[in-house]
Formats: C-alpha cells, sequence, structure tokens
C-alpha cells in the first residue's frame, strides 16, 4: 500500500523538484501538488507539467494533503511551516528535506505546535538549482536519514521511511543531534572548504584567474563543484548547524596545521602515512557504491 | 615532420604509462623503450606489451634515445638523471613531467651536466596508480606547461612542445617559478586540503568512520578522489614546492579563519558573498573546457 496518496511539495529547486518528479514516476497514483514561494519558479513549474496541480499560496497547497514536504533552506523552514498553518488538515503529516535536522525541528515545533512533524533529510544532490535542475533517480541509492523527535508517531515515521524507500533511497533513522555532528563532517565541512579554496584562488595577486580556470585539472576542478551549490542553502546551513561546523572546523584546522608543520620541518615520513592511510577510506566508499569506481569519476576523456 | 623518432619513457606509473600509449597511438612509428626501476613494473610492461621494448637498466634504456622523459617521482628525478648520464647520446633532449619545474630543474642540471633539458608538465592525471592505469587520452584538451630555462635552446624547446601537441594537449610555455606558484594553488593545495580532510573525518570519536561513508554523498565523496591519490609522488610534491605551497597554506588558513568568524558573528551576508563568488569561477571552467558541465561530474545515476 502507498504511504501517502495526496503529496503537497513546498519549495520547487532542487531537491523539491526531483521530490515531484520520482513521485510521479515511482508512485504515479500520488497525486502532486507543488507551492513555491517565487512566483517564477510556480509558473516555470506550470510550463514543465512539474506537478499535477501549482498553488498560487502555501496555504491551498496544503488543504487536502496527507503529506506536505518542506524543500525550502534551513533558515526559511519556520516561515514555510507558519505558511501552512492555519490550512494544514490534522491528520496530514509534515516533513522536510533540510540539512540540518535538531534546527528545523525546532523551528517547526514552533510554527506547527498541533502538527505531526517527521523530520527526514535525502543526502544526495548535485550543483545546479532551480526547478529545471531536479530528476527523479537522484535518490536513488542515497541513503535518507529520519530523524523523528522523541515523541513522534512510530507509525508515521514507517510512513514517510516508506515513501523515501518508494524513491530509491536507503532509509537510517538517527536522532537529529547525531544527524547534525555526521552531516557537518561529510558535508558541511566539506562544502565550507570547498568555498574557501575557490575564494583563496582567486584573490591572488601573483596567479592571475585566468591561470586558475586553465589548470585546474591539476585537482582544483573538484573544488570548484561544490562551491558552486546554491549560496542560500548553505548559508542558511552553516548558521543552522553553527556548534558542530564550528567544532569540525576546529579539528581540521589542527590537522592542516599538523601537516603544515610536516611540511616546513621536511617530515616526509608523517606525508607519506597519512597520505596512505587516506586511500583505504576512497575504496570503502566505492565498495558501498556511494562515488563511481571509473577514474577521475569517470569524466570524458577522449 | 614528427618531432622525435626514438623516445625512452623512465617510470611507468600512470603518467609514464599514459605517454607510452599515447606515443603508440598518435606517433605509431616512433619507437617507444620503457624503463621502472621495480622489476615487477617491467614485469607487467612486458606482459601488456606497453611499450617496443622495456630495458633492464636505465642506461641502456636511453642509448639511442633522442627524447628521454623521466615520469618518476619529482624527489627521485636526480637520481634517475644520475642513473642515464653514463649512456645519454650527446644530441638526445631530455624532460620530464613532475608537478614541481625549479627543483627538478636543478636535480636534473646537477645530474645532467652537459645535457639538454627541457623540462614539462602535463596537468593531467587520474587517482589511480600504475603501469595498467594510464591510457592513450589522458592528455587530450589538458594543458602541459614547458619551462625552459633561460639558456635552452629554442629548436629543443619547439620539439618538445610539438611531441606534447601530438599527444593532444594544449601547450604553454612558464618560467619554473611561475610554474611552481601557480600548479601550487590549482593542484599542490587542493591535494593537500583533500588529505587533510579525509584524514579528520576518520579521526573522529563522536561520529565512525562508516557513517563518514555511508553519507559521503553530501559532499565528502568529492574530496576522496584526489585523497587517492600517490603518496610518494605528493609527499615530495609538498617537500620539493615547499615555499610555494606553505604561501598559498598561509593564505588559505586566514580566508578560513575569517569564515569561521562570519559563521561564529551570524554575518549571513559575508557568507552569501563569497558563495556567490564562487559560482562564476565554476562557470569558466566549464566554459574553457577543463571540466564536465554535466550535474554532479556526470556521476551515473539510475
Amino acid at each position: 500500500m502507498l504511504p501517502f496518496s495526496r503529496v503537497t511539495v513546498i519549495g520547487l529547486g532542487l531537491i523539491g523538484s526531483s521530490v515531484a518528479r520520482a513521485v510521479h514516476q515511482y508512485m504515479p497514483t500520488v497525486r502532486v501538488t507543488g507551492y513555491d514561494a517565487d512566483p517564477a519558479v510556480r509558473e516555470r513549474a506550470r510550463e514543465i507539467s512539474l506537478c499535477d496541480d501549482i498553488a498560487d499560496t502555501a496555504g491551498s497547497a496544503v488543504i487536502d494533503a496527507d503529506l506536505a514536504i518542506l524543500c525550502v533552506p534551513v533558515g526559511a523552514m519556520g516561515k514555510a511551516g507558519e505558511a501552512i498553518a492555519a490550512d494544514l488538515p490534522a491528520d496530514a503529516i509534515v516533513s522536510d528535506v533540510g540539512s540540518c535536522k535538531a534546527s528545523v525541528l525546532a523551528a517547526l515545533s514552533e510554527a506547527l505546535p498541533n502538527a505531526c512533524i517527521i523530520p527526514a533529510h535525502p543526502v544526495a544532490g548535485t550543483e545546479h538549482s532551480g526547478p529545471d535542475a531536479g530528476f527523479a533517480t537522484l535518490f536513488h541509492q542515497r541513503w535518507c536519514i529520519v530523524t523523528p523527535p522523541a515523541e513522534a508517531s512510530e507509525t508515521a515515521t514507517v510512513r514517510v521511511e516508506e515513501f523515501w524507500r518508494r524513491l530509491g533511497a536507503n532509509v537510517e533513522r538517527m536522532d537529529p543531534q547525531h544527524h547534525d555532528l555526521v552531516l557537518a563532517v561529510t558535508s558541511h565541512l566539506p562544502h565550507l572548504i570547498a568555498y574557501t579554496i575557490v575564494g583563496t584562488a582567486s584573490d591572488l595577486e601573483t596567479v592571475t584567474q585566468s591561470e586558475v580556470i586553465k589548470y585546474s585539472a591539476g585537482g582544483f576542478r573538484d573544488f570548484t563543484r561544490i562551491a558552486a551549490s546554491d549560496p542560500t542553502m548553505w548559508r542558511d546551513v552553516f548558521l543552522s548547524n553553527k556548534d558542530a561546523v564550528l567544532d569540525m572546523l576546529q579539528r581540521f584546522s589542527e590537522d592542516l596545521s599538523a601537516l603544515q608543520r610536516a611540511i616546513r620541518w621536511d617530515k616526509g615520513d608523517e606525508l607519506f602515512d597519512l597520505f596512505s592511510r587516506t586511500r583505504t577510506i576512497r575504496r570503502s566508499i566505492i565498495e558501498q557504491g556511494q562515488d563511481d569506481a571509473a577514474a577521475d569519476f569517470g569524466r570524458h576523456h577522449d
């Protein structure tokens, strides 16, 4: 049996539009209603027939929903919750796709004190944004972390988990605080570092920006992909998961200083040891199907 | 006219074996002789018919060469030069593929005081190593930076440049010091940071290694690719280009501290400004054919 029959997607960017497409593809009898705060996005979503219906207000979008998924930047979750509060059916489940879970749960609980809230985070994405960037297979073989609050209904949680399984994801349950710590290292810190190095490289006096671009295949270009991710989304992530991000950043900086010292003092063995250790992590990621085994991410060489 | 007719490749790893394959494919009449200090690699090279001939000593490999390319870690260049010194024909050109150019030029000039040395650096590679990892199209549409010393023969330089063009590369000439500065930012610093973050992530008490692997699609996995590169090669690069690497690292650390402060003090606008700026660099890299336009590096989603 399908876990839901009327799904509303609030926010039609990369993730929201992928959810809409995936529901159409894998649960074709489910009715999908969409809404986005930006009129141009609603217009575009209608043009490409992204949903069965695009509503012009958040309230009218959820009026008969049994699942409402908020796919907006984590800093906008509270406002999105308020916008649907008056019209949300009493038995509807509210979920989201945000990259931070403790702050989102707090914001939604405040905005929707009587709603059944089951936050979730599909760990998937690309560097592209907007309603045209989404695709139905985005969640395949990726993990979706579901973070029900302690008092959440088990039935509601299981329905949300089943929803994500139907979209092709593997599902894991976690408490919100632990989620935020795990994602701080597997996602937030990498983005922060990528943004930083791309900024550093474009601010040099001795090397021109055109040289940086030309010779980027030496490694730099790998960082530019995630540094091209949506600025609003990422600003909100760092501010919403501040403590865990600052903690990971502190550890990273210490490790970087140790490496800097090893270079300065010609400690080749220390470098070699670390560089050998990091190879095995890559191997495990590939073995577990979380990345491509093909050399160079399978980039095209011809 | 072909720039060379008898090419010797010393060191048959990813780059050396790619050079051998590319010469076979694009200049099929050129005779390629190979040598590697590791007997197991020579054995494997013979099994897969990598070259027309695999010599058992570096000296016998170069005895009738008109071009000898050293494809060994930059810290091993001096030794490789010494190994061919006695047998190198007087009119042969010696080149290399190292990622640092000032230190390599110094080492080769000392080992081969009378030879015509034209260092070069093809900015291309993958995270894989060894004679099986190479492929003929590795240098296609990539840049090869040629760094002739001030006193170098123009004819010899032009021949080396023509050699790389035949393998599909675009060629640029640069002085060694400037090369080392450019590559410190486009290649060495990215590798150092990738190695560091992968190390940091595997040393946490609160997040398990298996969680890091599972949820790596949030961004972390992008870093693991270059952190899986050859440990010997990279140890040598950092020690050989120490000053430029430490300078870039210092700038990066300052920028990271500024971002850390912006997060701590909720300066969302500063974050947003940087994150918007870094998007345009990605766009230029794609426009100039130095990376794939496909989302997520064109990773497979199905």
